[in-house]
């Protein structure tokens, strides 16, 4: 690369360069500083750009891209069971994979190199996501069925696509179990994703205490707090990815720090449907719990944009606190990156700019009027959480591949999934 | 035009159009509908696009442009007195020029035509606005000064401003009175500007009730509250645009509707400077108070983007509320366009894709990923409100002129402001 104005690392000093490059060699970060190119060396002018690590998306429903904008402004319960769930029994593995194709166009597009998702129909989106050549942890979510075969053949489906990402030798893919949450799983389900997990070495990717109504209607069961029975089973440990977790009492979240179990928060999602709070992030890290961001599914934010959700997290927690310093934008863009990487247990590869990471690497175009003024150094950061927005991104590179450069896309066809999301919509949605 | 996707009318029975396009005549709406081109016609290819009226911002401070990021994650006090202040205090003509151009530049860039705007040398602002093509509603900021011969300079200063906009003779540029708040204008200095603008047939343009401490001062002063103090004094009519509002009681707000005060609600400005709770807005409407939408000046934002504040806007209510159906996306797209048109007092000539309306419009990119898929009619409003964001504007019109097309400039040249700021910033902050 030549020279980029601004280089955000997120190394442990946190440091800002200006006017320096990185060299990348078999998709690491080989160097970094003011770099002479060699003769092999394929140099892109980075001139008026910003480079930054690619952004982490902890949880996420990437077909869900289907059903943007399908329904909003209603209550969680009437959306799930009214819009959503009626509009998922349809779909098939074809939907799923022109939804992911689309989810994954527009992470490229605003700058998230690495996600986390769960959903149906995950050999589809395993070939979207390959096909795009982002970075992801796959789980298919399991629900509990009213017959044991059904709930039996949940656990089939999980164990069958651990072997197709096994086949698929695609280094950027992994596995996770993904039960659902506590008010779909039962006890025996949770247990049995804990134990493939350790066998697998793997994450479980799980919502908890999401809403008001999932907690109320534990105490109701006679079952207590989530998190608390959620201990008491034995599940909670360090390999379990608790999304939302906006429900939470202060004990709880100590449990959660003792445990080791990582956060994946969504802000805008938990707005949209109002969930209603904000979850304990500042308590969170007081009890050494990693917290990464996510967007959720774009039916309930309705987009993709870790930028998006960057700035919103900011200021939810200023709002409900009155306290404007309660979470920095430095804070909040550790969220999105390194804490990220802490929640999928990649922090030694992914999250930062720095000698021997992977290349998971994005540009932002400098000369774009929201992106002007640059004071100093010391407020780059400040203008990437409360600034920038994802379209400003104009380059994304994945473990030192061209996703997109300079607003175009080098993998995906823009137009033709266009067309082919028509078509299955078109098949979704009774018209 | 040639066909649009959709045109977003936000008429009176908020009717959406698949597959129409609208005839401008002379700055104009002449004609909207399934169109035949006459050989006069200048015409656009607006396939894959959807039409919408302009947004218009009804609180700002254009040339803060310019403080971009300076000063981020602190109190409001001591982010103004250790950091806005004093820069302010440096600030000249050609500065606020510049930093009026930056603005300029982002909100036709994100697809907002006409804005409200209190600020310091606003004659070189209303020439930047002039150049820019946009409609603005303009007023110098008026703050009492210890001395007599200082507020007597500040009236001045306005009568001024006043005789300049005269000379001018732009059709789209109004003058306003703006007494910066109670807090910092007397008794005097607030009924004068009540009279410059009865006389003056005028806008007065305000801040009110932004921040609990503003209040506290208040009681402490044993004033009371600060809305009923206005209506003590005579000031509240409908001529008074409010910006922020945050704490109003009840009977504040009944008072606001009862005298026809209009109010510019700035939530990303609150949220960001943690200017606590979230304003009344439900009982505003209730009230029959027209509330518009605000970005704020850019240091407090720290972006001019109108989609940023309406997804913002829609989202805090349902999470302060937990209410989801609080405020719908039909309901916040009103507040950027209907209720803002009604905010300044030209809900018959701006607001709405009408025929008779002046053509102030903006078109987005469909083709841009967090915009598809689009799923009937009945959701094109909260695509707009939830998925859309400032950069998916590709033209923005203003008065039938176009100022950006296809996303290049037409009357604003981007690199020079670059350029420009830049040095304005050299000689304004501190190296």
């Amino acid at each position: 690369m030549k020279d980029c104005d601004w280089i955000v690392t997120q190394d442990p000093q946190r440091q800002v360069l200006r006017d320096s490059s990185v060299r990348i060699t078999e998709g690491r970060i080989d160097e970094i500083g003011k770099l002479q190119p060699n003769a092999k060396d394929n140099v892109f002018d980075c001139k008026r750009k910003a480079l930054i690590p690619g952004l982490i998306n902890t949880h996420t429903h990437l077909s869900m891209s289907l059903f943007r904008g399908y329904a909003d402004d209603l209550e969680l319960r009437e959306w799930l069971e009214k819009k959503i769930w009626p509009l998922e029994a349809r779909l098939d593995g074809e939907m799923c994979y022109h939804g992911a194709l689309l989810g994954s166009l527009e992470m490229t597009r605003t700058g998230t190199t690495c996600f986390v998702d769960m959903y149906f129909h995950m050999e589809d989106v395993a070939r979207a996501v390959g096909e795009a050549g982002l970075r992801a942890t796959l789980s298919p979510g399991m629900i509990d069925k009213p017959d044991k075969s059904g709930t039996d053949l949940e656990r089939k489906n999980t164990l069958k696509f651990l072997e197709h990402i096994r086949r698929l030798r695609n280094p950027l893919l992994s596995f996770a179990v993904g039960p659902h949450a506590p008010y779909t799983c039962g006890e025996e389900t949770l247990l049995w994703a804990r134990d493939v997990a350790e066998k697998e070495d793997a994450l479980v990717n799980i919502h908890i205490a999401e809403t008001r109504r999932e907690q109320a209607q534990f105490e109701k069961d006679g079952k207590g707090r989530v998190a608390d029975y959620l201990d008491k089973i034995g599940f909670l440990n360090n390999r379990v990815l608790a999304a939302h977790s906006v429900w939470l009492t202060k004990s709880e979240v100590k449990l959660f720090g003792k445990k080791g179990v990582r956060v994946a928060h969504c802000p805008v999602s938990n707005m949209k449907l109002a969930s209603g709070g904000t979850a304990p992030v500042p308590e969170m890290w007081e009890a050494g719990v990693p917290v990464g961001l996510g967007t959720d599914g774009p039916a309930s934010n309705n987009g993709l944009d870790m930028f998006d959700t960057m700035k919103m997290t900011a200021l939810v927690h200023k709002n409900s606190r009155w306290d404007p310093t309660i979470m920095n934008a430095q804070r909040v863009l550790d969220m999105a990156t390194l804490d990220g990487a802490r929640c999928i247990g990649r922090e030694k590869e992914l999250g930062s700019v720095e000698i021997g990471k992977r290349a998971d690497l994005v540009l932002l175009d400098l000369r774009d009027p929201n992106l002007i003024p640059i004071h100093r150094k010391e407020t780059v950061v400040s203008d990437l959480v409360y600034s920038a927005n994802g379209q400003n991104v104009d380059t994304t590179i994945v473990d030192g591949k061209l996703l997109m450069i300079n607003r175009k896309f080098q993998k995906l066809d823009q137009e033709k999934i266009a067309e082919e999301v028509g078509s299955s919509i078109a098949r979704l949605v009774p018209q």
